[in-house]
């Protein structure tokens, strides 16, 4: 009988920073670490520093007793543990992330996407407790997702499905990082959104107040605060960006005709400047017979926390099982 | 102990006829008999005489058991067990088919429409017994789909979820019958490719023997039989026609990331016609992640029973929980 309470550590491994939490089952938050990602050319010291610095959070809570770990990372494979081909990390090729990272920790341990742990997270911890069949869409500098079937994340053959930020939104459209045209990122997210918005004010002459901006200083961040005092061309920018996600959400209703739609990420914080015109593409071109059985929603976690308690749920479901 | 050996009725109900099959837990059919649907105005006879058919069947083979009842339907609706809106049948509305025919007989049962169906006798019988994710797309006077995610078909919060024929292969393009524009299925089906040779008729006057052949006899099977014999516009609509069903699967693939496209339904009977110019097109199109990653293949299953074979798999599938 051990009386110490079981939590599992939540990893958020992100370009520059790595966080982590101690979550129990319920998915309160006991501690919190963090270590600098950027600065690892090496792998095995990385891990090596992520393994002591967990470590260092447990000596001080003696009543917590680590059940397993959960990792959610750019480019991860749920299937095989690895990350693969991260643009923004140093570590490059398919990197053997849990594999090398038992070595250090030898407990239980799985990881995936980020937005993968996004959608789990809602579901064990947020506004997806009751459901069974829902879509999670991160929108950050790219647009990631997750899709949850039958209470399970579809994971796919490959470990690799829910990439809808590739999915062909404007046949022929803008260039993406993937080498194709038109995929749903270059548009729904903050890069797309700082796109769409230059696109306009290139071809129209409205008054715009960030037209005396330096491009550089036109962020996702500084539109929605234009939009948000009156400024037409960023209202039209965030218009058009929902436009385009909407009509490309009514697609992946008709794949899995989830029954709610999360907007997540930097970009889903503008509130209802993207969240109304998404509803309003979504509903106008969604098949008759999805009309009504979709909701478009906010996240039910911190923003802050989210992506750890995320990583935590993917391994809680483990453990669970 | 009962000697006799268990069977479920696989019904496959169409606009013309219902054809039926007795079928044990191999896959193997010990009796078929069918009834007309289209001659039915009245939902209760028309139950009445398929119970009554069923029984009759039974009634000559002592030797089998019936233990539950899957049907494929139009419009089906696999979480209500009811048929919904069927463009063909004289039965309008909501038709709770299951509630209904249980009335007639008692046993467990189930009903989902002909491409979930199809899905799920690849699954259990056909080709796809070893895959846990996979896709199915049946290609006849539209496109119908199922989709396998972790071994269970993706049904949705709907039950209607697959709805793959209405995802948009062209933005403003083909006029639906969904009260939409340019639906895959009005260009990736028998009517699609017989509109897009009618098209290409009208664009250009390259020689074709179908020229002389009144419109109502250009059928899908005409253009086949034109492209094996070397006609140019017919093996140029068969060609355009894989390429936009291809590119639109490389975003179905996206989502849930199958190990195989299994191509089914009339159209698939053309073969490498359809078949060469999907796979070419999906390969160009897909996500480098992706690559190599899935096969587009025939079914495994004789068309004549895959049908039946598909009703009988989704009731034993429901027997076996």
């Amino acid at each position: 009988m051990n009386p110490r309470r079981a939590v599992v550590a939540g990893i958020d491994l992100g370009g520059t920073n790595t966080v982590f939490g101690l979550i129990d089952g319920a998915g309160r938050c006991h501690a919190t670490g963090r270590l600098a990602t950027d600065s690892h050319q090496e792998l095995s010291v990385y891990l090596q520093r992520l393994a002591a610095a967990i470590r260092h959070c447990l000596a001080d809570r003696p009543d917590l007793r680590l059940q397993g770990i959960g990792i959610g990372a750019p480019n991860g494979n749920y299937t095989r543990g690895t990350i693969e081909h991260p643009p923004n990390l140093h570590w490059k090729g398919i990197v053997p992330f849990v594999a090398e990272f038992k070595k250090h920790v030898p407990l239980p341990m799985a990881l995936t996407n980020d937005a993968n742990a996004a959608a789990l997270g809602e579901m064990r911890f947020g506004a997806a407790r009751d459901l069974t069949d829902f879509l999670v869409i991160t929108l950050g500098t790219g647009l990631g997702s997750g899709i949850v079937s039958h209470g399970r994340l579809v994971y796919g053959a490959t470990g690799f499905a829910g990439e809808l930020g590739h999915t062909i939104a404007v046949r022929n459209g803008r260039r993406c990082g993937c080498g194709r045209r038109g995929c749903l990122e270059t548009y729904a997210s903050a890069t797309g959104l700082r796109r769409t918005f230059l696109e306009l004010l290139s071809r129209t002459d409205t008054a715009s107040d960030l037209r005396a901006a330096a491009p550089a200083d036109i962020t996702a961040a500084a539109i929605a605060r234009a939009a948000r005092d009156g400024d037409a061309v960023a209202i039209r920018a965030f218009r058009r960006t929902g436009e385009i996600l909407g009509r490309q959400l009514a697609d992946s209703v008709a794949h899995t005709s989830p029954a709610a739609i999360f907007l997540l990420g930097g970009l889903a914080q503008a509130g209802e400047l993207i969240f109304a015109p998404t509803r309003r593409s979504l509903a106008k071109n969604l098949l008759p017979v999805f009309q009504g059985t979709v909701d478009i929603r906010p996240s039910g976690l911190p923003p802050e926390s989210a992506a750890i308690l995320g990583a935590a749920a993917l391994i809680w479901e483990e453990l669970d099982r």
